[in-house]
């Protein structure tokens, strides 16, 4: 029985809170991210909240990258949606931790779509 | 110690397949689901792809609902992402259940951001 999808939940503490709150840069870092791993982009949407924070989405032709940002807290939640092979959904997470200069990178793997037919 | 985010992994089984491949659909219903749910919507990105199947995210004030599907399987695997007390993810769930016509709804609550300074 094989899933349809890997997604990871990547929680990042202890980031550079300017990054956090910097939406050029973060848009720049989730895109290299996708690049990086193997990705085909379709789309993205960034937004940066008032007084601080970012949410920022690319969509890829695997699935999708989104962030969110605390800068107040140095937390980012970070998720991975990956199909098919041709992606490495780590080597995005590599990026995004090294990039935000995470010191305490948490990540959790869930199977999605484990169908009896696949 | 309270979560930053409330984060809900939901796999739809036995859903409409018509429903699974039509991006117009698919868009109504998630932007429905955002705002039903007392949500603010920032930003989409929809897109469906050759043979069959759509990925779509809706970016909203509270953080991100998203949707990918695979007709073939009759099976979506959507997220809701929320922070704030202001939004009700649960019914943003019910409305794609729905709309869907999804019979074994699967739902799984991730807490993200658990931190001690919360």
């Amino acid at each position: 029985m094989n899933a349809l999808g890997r997604h990871l939940l990547i929680d990042l503490q202890d980031c550079n809170k300017e990054a956090l709150n910097d939406l050029g840069f973060l848009r720049d870092a989730m895109l290299s991210a996708a690049i990086d791993c193997g990705a085909v982009v379709l789309g993205e949407s960034f937004h940066r909240f008032s007084p601080q924070g970012v949410s920022g989405v690319v969509v890829i032709a695997e699935s999708h990258l989104s962030i969110h940002t605390w800068p107040e807290y140095g937390y980012a939640a970070v998720d991975i949606f990956t199909c098919g092979t041709t992606v490495n959904p780590e080597k995005a997470a590599e990026v995004l931790i090294e990039k935000l200069g995470a010191e305490k990178p948490s990540l959790m793997e869930i199977q999605r779509g484990l169908l009896a037919a696949v």
